[in-house]
């Protein structure tokens, strides 16, 4: 039994009740070793003709929408379902990892009763084991319910935390990695308790050094004359009127901005136009995980908005996708 | 005044007699640094909104048709016109790169009175000079016609040498780099002289070492029993019936084989699939540009029959794209 687990029989009775010729799969990178493995079984299971889409794919955003066009179903595997399509199937990934360890690791960390509780996908369906713990030690642990952007309550995206807006004093996470803990805490401006159920650890999120980082790239925008406005044509990351709305109020303040429109957005690929910085309104994870990579600061919509002097530095706000922000 | 020089009065006129209000840029990789100054000059000329595209860009078979859906026209850069769009237009490159010098280098080489001329869309313009020196010389120079993937008689491109079909005993080719008059040598199995315009240099391209490394790859494969075959989405490199009749003849002779569908093929991108060695229906240049990056042979379809039994060694032919070759 591996790590994570999908369901196939699912699928094969879905491709056989319907009586599918043509097939599509679409796989994250994390699960795209498993691709060939996957499309042999429904091959010898169905009889259908299967193609595997090989670009890159980093989410639910992030749709294979030419090669959906080109098979009468397509299956989509490890994201849990986002956006309007006819034949998209979205089969989620549940991790096996036991969540209750890492839960008791973070007790002595909780100070309010009241708890806003958040995960990932992958982890959504152990909230009921995790809050039946904490209701034995004394806590009220609330999902929040999100927008039409997440499946399930307490379910956070890196693009969006809206699952947070609870009535609560601090946050409970549970998951891998600083990023959506680091989000929520900088979107509700709370205290936020990471627990992470692979390494059975638990700490409290620090966006301190986060924040003085983002700062030095601000500050050095702030120099520059030519921007260059990102605009993913992915599924779901198309925010089309954001970047014409920050190119509009660009111009009333003397800025050259140029919108640019690509579908995966890497530093490479920006390297060769003559800007002096971009504005991101594609994946907001770009912005942050990959600042590092690019050639020239990578701002988000709220921190360009800064630059220019739209928006005062204490009003910085974490960048969300929200459920009408995406142009369809 | 640069080496290579665009149109841009021209593409100012049609923005301003349609009176287009939406532009979308389209440049190869190698012209993206002037994107930027290119948008600025149209803009402030015309006041029209101008969207660039960032997506990776090698060729005219490789039409931003997202950009292009979004915007009234589009000006791709760089290419002759290749397939049939309703609202793109090639704006081709000339280089003002001096012809006549590396012509004459290359007379001594020339044994034949009559020669097949070809070269690349840059230097289309210089062949009325170049059959005149030649004329002066005693040679009689015949550009072929060439197929509907090439826009003028002696053009070819990395994936077509249809305009090389001509009577004629060896091969002038003018330009930079070994990859065209390889292939021509290849695919006629003649004599090819290369002279290039930048070095000032003429030589007899040699395809021997070439097809040994070929060889290699071939036999490589052999030992193979799971195939990816890729099939590309660009506007002008998706053979999806090649590849079907590929998987077809495979399965016969019980191969494993996985269509994998995808728009930018890289070695990085292809590393994650398990398979014992590529099949590319997509640009054949990568197939042969790009060899020793991927982690498994990748084989042009010609060099596939060749492994499961279905040609002849002696009948390796370069893998080219013809004018009805390509699903649209």
């Amino acid at each position: 039994m591996s790590e994570f687990d999908f369901d196939l029989d699912s699928i094969i009775n879905t491709i056989k009740s319907k009586n599918y010729k043509t097939i599509g799969l679409q796989f994250p990178e994390g699960f795209k070793r498993k691709a060939v493995n996957i499309a042999k079984e429904l091959e010898n299971k169905t009889g259908a003709s299967i193609i595997i889409s090989g670009n890159p794919c980093f989410g639910a955003c992030d749709i294979d929408t030419a090669l959906a066009g080109k098979v009468e179903i397509m299956f989509h595997f490890g994201h849990s379902k986002m956006g309007k399509f006819n034949n998209v199937v979205f089969i989620e990934a549940r991790s096996n990892a036991d969540v209750l360890l890492c839960i008791k690791t973070a007790l002595p960390l909780l100070k309010t009763r009241k708890l806003g509780l958040i995960t990932t996908v992958q982890h959504i369906h152990k909230l009921g084991e995790v809050t039946k713990l904490l209701r034995e030690n004394g806590f009220e642990a609330i999902p929040g319910k999100g927008d039409r952007r997440v499946s399930y309550p307490g379910q956070v995206l890196g693009c969006n935390f809206t699952a947070a807006h609870v009535d609560c004093e601090e946050y409970l996470y549970i998951g891998s990695g600083f990023f959506h803990p680091l989000g929520v805490a900088i979107a509700t401006g709370k205290k936020v308790i990471a627990a992470d159920p692979y390494m059975n650890t638990a700490e409290v999120v620090s966006h301190e050094k986060f924040l003085r980082k983002r700062s030095g790239y601000i500050a050095k925008a702030m120099n520059g004359k030519i921007f260059g406005i990102i605009v993913s044509t992915k599924s779901g990351q198309n925010r089309i009127e954001l970047a014409n709305r920050l190119a509009g109020i660009a111009k009333k303040h003397a800025k050259q901005v140029h919108l640019i429109m690509m579908d995966l957005v890497t530093p490479d690929q920006l390297l060769a136009f003559k800007v002096d910085a971009y504005v991101n309104t594609a994946c907001p994870r770009i912005t942050i995980d990959d600042a590092e990579r690019f050639h020239v600061p990578i701002l988000t919509p709220q921190e360009f908005e800064i630059v220019i002097g739209e928006r005062k530095w204490d009003d910085l706000k974490m960048d969300e996708i929200l459920e009408n922000d995406v142009h369809e």
